[in-house]
Formats: C-alpha cells, structure tokens, sequence
C-alpha cells in the first residue's frame, strides 16, 4: 500500500510499505479521511515532541476515519463494510491506570503517529476491534476522523464540569478551540466567549456557537469584565492562559489543553483565594460514544471546519497550509483520492 | 388585595387579604402569572398532602412570576419595576443542611402553599430579595413563573447526572415528563424515551424533544428493549417506576421525582447486580439561574406547556381542568386579569 | 492436585485434577488459604444462585491466597515464591464497562466458583498476574484470603461515601458486616453503629471498632433514636434493610451489600423526602491495593475473624460449621494441610 | 473587658473595651484558649497581608475556644457554660456561593482578626450561636481552639479526596503540616511522608503519624523516588511546591494551602501528562463536626502541638517565640491567665 512516510524534519515522502495484517481482535480499515493536527506539524518540523523522538520513518496522522476491509480470527464486533471512526490509542488495558478507567494515561499506550507506532496517512491501518467505532452514514468520512479532536473537546468539557448555565471562557479558537465551543455549548453552556488574534476564526467560532468574541490583540480577558466558571485553554500561549485564570470566578475551573512550554506562571493567590481547580488533559478516555452522538445529533457540526482536502501524496503541503494560509482551520488528507 | 384561599375540601373563594409588609430584606411582588401544580390540586381534593395537613385558611400557588413594586429597608437587590420569577421556599441558611449547599432539606424551609405559609394565588406576594429572580424580557410571565416546574426538571437531571449523550428514560409526560424531556436535551442527552398513556401528551413530548415516545397502555419499558442510563420517573405509577427501574442498563440512575406513595416494590436484584443509583427528590437548591439561562436561550421552552389561563376568581377551575380536559398540560393563574 | 468438587446438592467429595497451566499472562498459585463465603454454602445447599446453576462439577472457594509457584511465559510482575492474594474475577478487560473503571459489571466475568468457572478450593489455580497481588509478611495466609471480604466492605464504603466523621448503621455483623464496621473505622466514621440478633457477633463488632451494637431482636433501628449518614445494609434481612432505610438522615447514603431476595419494600416517600441515595453493590473494582495498604498497616485484624480451619478433605464441614456452631464467623480452608 | 489590641507594626497592647454585646442569634463566649497563628504574626510584622489592612486598632486571633456566658434574645442552641469551639468567620448565608456549600468563598465573609473584624486575644467575644460548636470535656480549652488549624487540614484532604490507601506527600511541617499530617492519617492514608528544613518538626511529625520524613535540605522530593497521590503543600516554599508537584503520580491531586506569593512557576506539561488535579483552599466550609469528631475519638492529637502559653499580656511574646525558639511549634494566648 501507498504510505505517507516522515523520514526527518521536513521530508516527508510515498512509500510502499506492507498492508497491515489485523492481529486476533483487530480490524483492517481502509483509511477515507484523516484530520492533520498541530502534533503532526510539530513532529514534521522539529522531528520530535517532548521526549518523543522520531528516529525511524514515521507515518503521521492519528484523526482516521474509513471502512472496515477485514477482521482479525477473535473479532466480531464489526463486518466488512462498516464505516469506521478510529480511537488511535489503544492502551495495555490491564495496568492500575487502565482498570481505574483512565486508559489515557496507561503507561504502556500505543497511539498513532507518536514513535515509533505508526499513524494512518496511509491507505490501510489496523487497530483493536473495539477502537474502531460504528457510524452512521450522518457522519460523514471527514468527521469521523474529526471525531478525534472532537473528543478533546468532549474531555476538556468533562474534566471542567461544563454543564447548563455554564459560563465559559475559550482561549484560542484553532480547531481544538472551535470543537471546544461547540462542545460547551452541547454540554449546556449558555454563555461561551472565545478569544483569539485572528478575526476569521472568532466569526468562525460565533457562527459554530460562540455568544461572544474577543480580539486577544485589543482586549484581555481579565479587562473584559467577564467572569467565566470554565477556563478551557486551547490556545498553548502562556498570556493567554495566565490572563484567562485570572478572569475565573469563585470555585471556577481551569483545563490546560493548549500545550505552552513546561512551565507556566501561574497566579497563584487567585487560585488559592477562589478555589479554582485547575487540571491539564492527555488525549482522552470513553469519548467515542458521546463524540459521534453529538455529531450524528447535529449538535456539533465537524464539516464546518474542513477548510482544505489533500491526497496522499500532498501530506506536506496538508501540514503546513495553515501557516501561509490564514484562512485554513483544518486541512485532511484522504489517502484513497 | 383579592386572594383565592382553600377553606377546605373542595372549597375556594376569594376574599381580601392585607398586601403583605415585606421584610427588610424582602421584596413586594406584583404576581402576573402563577402555575396550578398538581400538589395544589392535591390540596384543594384531600386537605393534605401526607403530615402537611391544610388547618387554617390558605392561599395556594407556587409557580410564581411578577414585578417588583416594593423593596425592604435593607433590599437592594432588585429596583422596582423589575420582572422577576419567585423561588417559592426559603430556608432558615444557617442549619447544617443550609450551609453544606442542600437548603431544599433546611427543616425549617418556609414553602409557598404549604400549610400554613401562604402561596401565590393573590395579588401580591413578599419575598426575600435573594429568591426573586431577574428575567429578561425574552422569558414571558408565564415562563417566568414556570421556572419553577423547570427547576424540578433541572433537578433531577443532575440528581441523574444526565450528559451529553445520556440515554434518558422518562415515565410520565404530564408537566414534570415535558420539563424534564426538555432539560434532559438541553443537558445533551442524545436519546430520549417518554412514556406515558395519553397519546395527546406523547405527542407533545415528541415536539419538545423527545427522540422516542412509548405508549404505555402498549409497551412496557422492559419489553421495549430500551437500555437507558438514566430513569427519570415522573409518573408517580408505582409500575412504571418499576417497569422503568427494571430497563435501566449497568450504572445507571433512577431519580424518582413522581410522588407514588409511601412504597415501592424495588426490582433489588437488579439494582444489585448492574449497581444502581437511585435516589429522590425533593424539590431543588440552586437552579434558577441555570433555569433562566435555559429559558432564556430558547433550550427549553416553557409556553408550549400552557393551554389555560385563568383569572384569581376562576382557581377552582384551573386546579381541576386537567381531570375533565385530556388537552390540558398546564393550566396558569393571571391575578391580574 | 487434589481438589474439592461439587457434584450436587450437598454433595462434595476430593477429586483428583490436573494441576492448571498458567496461561501467557497468568501465575500458577499454590494456595494456601481460601476462606469460606455464604455464596459457596448457598451453591452447596440449593445448586444454584439465582441464574447460576451448577450444571457440571464445580470447585467452589473465592476468598484464596497462596504463593506463586510458576509464571507465563509474558507474566513478569511476580517471581515463583511471591506471597499474593488473588483477586478471584477476571473481566474482559475492553468493554465499555471495564474501559470506564467498572470492570465489575464486565458482563464476560470470569468468576471463580461462579459456573461455569471454577474456584480455589483445590492445591492450584491459575489466575492473571495482575489480579495475584503481592502481600508482604505482615498479611497471615489467612488473611491474603480474606482480603476479598474486606474488599466487599472497602467497596461499600467507597459506594456510600464514608467518610471522616461519618455516622454509620451497620445492619448486620456476619462476617461482611464485620469487616464492614472495620472498614467504616478505616475511612474514619466516629459512629459506627452494628445491629445483629447473635450477641455474640455484637461482642465481636464491639471489639473489632463498633461503637455501638443493637440487638435487633429487642430495639429496632428507628426506635434507637439514632440517625445514621451511612446505612451499610449487610444483613439481608429485608426487614433489617427496610428499617435501617427509614432511620437514615437526610441527603444519607443507603448501599445494599446482603443479598435478600428479588424485590425490598422501599420507603419511598423517606427516600424522596430525605434525597437518601440508594445503592446495590455487585462485588468490587480497584480494591486490593487498599485492600492490602488496611491489613498491612493493621487498620482492619481479618485473622480476627477466623474461628475454624479445615484441610482440603473437610470442605463440607467448612461450609456447614455456621449451621450448628453460632461462635463460628469465619471457616477456612487450608488446602495443603 | 481586657483585650490586645495591635495598634500598628509591631505595636501590641493591652487595652480596656467593652465588653461585646450579643446579637440576637449570637452568644457571648468568655475566651479560655487562643492560638497564634503565621497570619496573626503578619499582620504584627506587617501590618497587612495582600489587600487587607490595618487601619484602625485591631484584636487579632482567630483560633478560640471558650465558654458560653450569654446568649442573644434569640440564641437557644447553647446554655450558659457550655464549652465550645468558636469558627471565627460568619459569611452572608444567602449569597450564591452560601447557597451552593462554598460559605467560605462568600464575598461578604466577616472573619475573626481581619481588617476591620476584631478577633479574640481578648476576654469576651460574641459569635453566632450556629459557629459556636459544643465540645465534650475529651476536648481540652486549647484543643477547642485548634480545632480552626484542624480544619484547614481536614480542608486540604477532601480538597485532594485523600482515602483509605491514599500515598501522601506533605511539605512543611509547621502546625498546619502537622496537623494535615494527622489528618491525613484519620482519612485512612497508609503512607505519609513529610518533608521540612527543621529535624524537630520532622520528629514531631512522624510521632504524629508520618509514616516517613524527609529533610529537605538534603533531598528533593523527586529524587526520593517517592510518588504520592495527593500532595498536601504546607509550606508556602515554592521549590517545596514546584517539587512536590514534579514528583505527583499520574491522575494526582494537588493541595496548595501555604501561602508563597502571587505566582508559582507550574510544572505545566507534568501536569497535563499526568492529568494532575490542582487546588488552592481559602479556609474552610463545614469542617467543624468533622474535627470535633476527630479530635474526641482521639485520631488526631491537637494538645500535643501546644509547645508554648502565654497570658493576655503576652501577645507580643506569642506571636515572636517561633522566630528565636525552634522547639516552638503552636503558642496559645489564655486570656483568663
């Protein structure tokens, strides 16, 4: 099969490279659509993350959505046919973390695109039978690989109580901060304000379900007056995280999705004198279910973000559209066009 | 000012009560619109409700919405002139129920229309400035007043821990079933059962929200082959609280809101088995700024639920309507009118 | 090996099997000590447990600990010579129940002594080798077994919310209730209250951390006067249920370990008016590790409970001892002797 | 009535003032036992911490115990003589943040010995009859009034749901390490482990309960390998904070309860990879029954912290001793002495 490979910092190049062959519980899915991410970007242009290093040729892409071709021997959840949203992490499902239901943070993980587990800019990837998820034909091929982001969303709004009446603050309106404002809003939020510097995406965010925006070059959020109960940091600028704590109310909620450096300043007495709980997020856990629920529900409309479509052979230009292209939100790659 | 008062069985007349002198840290309402609620006819049918036993003249009505026309000495709160909806019970704020955030337990709640405090069904009513609430202009006076049946249904759908994606079964689609169907949506809730026997009220449920309708006279729950997470009963019919308990899947919630008697027959095995949570309710803390919020976003509507309206002369009529009129949902007092 | 095999009602004799071989992920356990369960007497009695039916023969026992004398060929958490406690239910590990932390309701659980699954009264089991738990020298053979009740009551106080300060009903001091009240002592209740008709096992509440025993044939719950947070009901006498739910205060907790038949007369109107939550209990989930940090730390005495022993030949005799001798708590066997 | 006034920097005397007059839910209490706590020394080294001020002559202490003299004309709670524990801050009750449980978030809070409310190093104070709290006699006057320390402890563990099993980590020792050291123990923690610069405090503290000490002028908290669940910060250190938090396990909480300036440089990406949960407290919300409770059954030891008494006349003294005394750990003021 044809297969996108990351062979170092800005060379990625089509290989040929063996179809998977599904293991006993696993399913071959046919890959239709796959969102690029800001990780991919980042391991295109730096070669690694954190302590995560790309030393072999690496396929990216972890936001995958296709067609189940073939089953493992021991699976029988799925038939071939099925369309498929992809979970990309599949963890060792037995360690302390994993039987508390927080399989996010098994330490033995395997997600896509992350060395030195391949990712599904390819044309067919395998994965455990139950990571591959049903999905009606209400979703389309983009947004079942929008599901992904869409769980980030999903988790940031749970590890924040978002709930009816919710005042929400959203720094940062990228993709994971449009999803973010959509989610709120599904959650029952009444009032979701987004910042950002890009005029574009906040009338994107108003049009998605924003009931107010604010130009982060002209306004911050502390002088807004506005005092959220939920901070979901999506934007990973470290003003924009500092100056959205400050601006949370009594007993408020702080989630850290935005990855910002290692440190961050944070005002520690308003944390102390309001009792703010503040947490970071890794991936996700159990979001599948409510992702496409809330996508075959219209309540959240992935489609809407889709700004650009590339083939296989175009991941580079797929993973770097944004930064000369203001008007890009999310660019996918279908590998079978 | 008139007031309709209950003298007994059966027995309701106006007569002329003294304005009330609101406290000092009271308001004076100027009652628009009040909600007949199934307790009031229980009242005005039987006298009591289990030890609330009506001994001396009283008012009845406790859905409540009006206009400020007088502040206390120490009520800054609210200018007069200003729309607001009643919380109709205070409570003491200072016992261990009070102060550990569950003040619908205070021993020494003062209810509207629970013997002996006087409710709402008169000109003018006082209340503590903290239990008026602003309106906006987009909640009209009825809805105003039945924010109070919508904070029943708010109630129980965090009693229920109702969230997007919820599957939610509902039993029951009188008032309390629609305003719960509602708020179940508006707390994302992506699949929702109503059941009830009256095809009418089926009907409406569908309108307002719900995804599925049973009729109960037809199915029940169990055979339905619904697995919900969430039983919200609001039938108060010990067999669909039962037949309801029964369908609900592993983890699930039972919130019994309907009033059914003194017992149940609890399906033990099965809330063993799948580890249920049930629990009941009794009335609400807490939720008329998230009820307001979702008036006001139009994520439920209230007027939908009002097919009579009825002046102060004419309460006897609106607590008994609904026996004689499979159309009536909801019947509201003008005492203006 | 030698093994104690069901064949029938009231019918156990010694059998000889093959020793088990551990599978890839498995240990191979030579056990020590397994204790008895009511469940294990109720199998014996009447051949069944609700839809369990011993259809072939069954080896009962899932209390067990011993020592790890082999090892799969991927299992490396322990090495042969390791003392553990086994965890006797092994779940599938990636439905959506385990993949939410309640590997509990796994509804593919293998259980031990569950049919068609065999347990531990025998010379060898098998078992994953996350489920096999290291206990250090300070746990007696005994009690590595009986760390499985005590997981019983660790997950009855986890369901109930026990808490610093709380004020607990125990109904019931067999030996669920026993470790119950040591449990309860554990998660820091100042109340502990115990009722039971056998003043002996009143005694040996008193002595284990209750402070304060009833007996139930001369004072019911409601007539003590004494108004719980917590109702740990592990008695399975429904009158015993009924009455400690009708003494619990408000906004109380209600968790129903003792297993009494299919149906319980619920208090209703106590439930809804007091918002009492009520729960079942279906075994445990993520409870060794604590478990094993209680026993260890001597916050709970499980070799407190241990009136008889018996070798592998005496199984019947261990089930039995409860029905004729009331000192008898708890009966183990100890299959190597 | 005699009283210490501080009446600038490091100025404290005695002064003549009345005597105060109970309000109608108030009682007056004759003040046995005060302790002196770090902000008490602030405000007379400083003169003010953060916003608040002292302007006008002001009563500091706010950890008091003493004895009902005198009860408002609508106090019935306490008789004359009755021994109690005084919460030294009273909110609104009615607000938003009373109503939902969080008093202590409450805007209009009036807290003991904070500009411009008197505290109680004096003879008499007068309290609402709901904040003063009966002790039994197993509680001694100094105990009574170290149950306010107590709470901030009890306080910080349900803020990190410290349980049965929990791993803690607790920096500094100082009282209100000390304390948390204990409480930490009755909340069913089995490993404690406290870190401080003082070998004393660190042999106080593991007579108390910590299960291991480390002195931190010689080891970090990471390099000790030691991987808590909940890290309670008492030391107000920020390198104590920042490593404590490095070295949280994954899905941890973290308690930030010493006081150490505006900021705090977050280990954010630590945080987000291990989805640590973290949490400053301000005071405290109905933590009283629950130390009562403790401190009567004897799971915590308050008495043992007293190191050093002083008289009315002494407060200068109290507040000092620690600064030139490294055995002093809690010096109480007896204003009857």
């Amino acid at each position: 099969m044809r297969a996108s490979v990351l062979r170092g910092v800005r060379s990625i190049a089509l290989a040929e490279r063996p179809v998977p062959e599904p293991g006993p519980r696993e399913v071959l899915v046919q890959v239709t659509s796959v969102g690029t991410c800001g990780s991919d970007a980042h391991y295109y242009e730096h070669g690694r993350i954190g302590p995560f290093v790309v030393e072999e040729p690496l396929v990216l892409g972890h936001e995958a959505g296709g067609v189940v071709v073939a089953c493992g021997s021991e699976a029988a959840r799925h038939a071939p046919g099925q369309r498929v949203a992809i979970e990309p992490g599949v963890p060792c499902f037995v360690c302390d973390q994993c039987r508390a239901g927080r399989y996010n943070l098994c330490r033995a993980m395997r997600f896509y695109a992350t060395p030195p587990v391949d990712g599904a800019f390819c044309e067919y990837v395998a994965v455990h039978e139950e990571f591959a998820y049903a999905v009606p034909e209400t979703i389309s091929d983009d947004a079942a690989g929008l599901l992904e982001p869409l769980s980030v969303g999903i988790w940031a709004c749970r590890k924040g109580r978002v709930a009816p009446g919710s005042r929400v603050l959203i720094t940062g309106a990228g993709p994971i901060g449009l999803v973010a404002a959509q989610t709120a809003r599904a959650f029952g939020a009444t009032e979701i304000v987004v910042t950002d510097v890009n005029p574009r995406r906040l009338a994107l965010a108003a049009e998605l379900g924003a009931t107010g925006t604010v130009d982060a070059r002209q306004t911050a959020p502390a002088e807004s007056g506005y005092e959220p109960d939920v901070l979901l940091e999506c934007s990973g600028v470290p003003s924009a995280a500092i100056g959205g704590i400050r601006s949370v109310g009594r007993a408020g909620r702080v989630v850290l999705v935005g990855m910002g450096g290692d440190e961050l300043a944070l005002p520690l007495s308003h944390v102390q004198n309001f009792e703010i709980e503040l947490t970071g997020t890794f991936r996700y856990a159990n979001t599948w279910p409510t992702a496409i629920a809330l996508a075959a529900s219209g309540a959240v409309d992935l489609d809407r973000l889709v700004t650009h479509r590339f083939g296989l052979a175009e991941v580079e230009q797929a993973l770097t559209v944004a930064s000369h292209d203001d008007t890009a939100v999310k660019a996918v790659v279908r590998p079978q066009e």
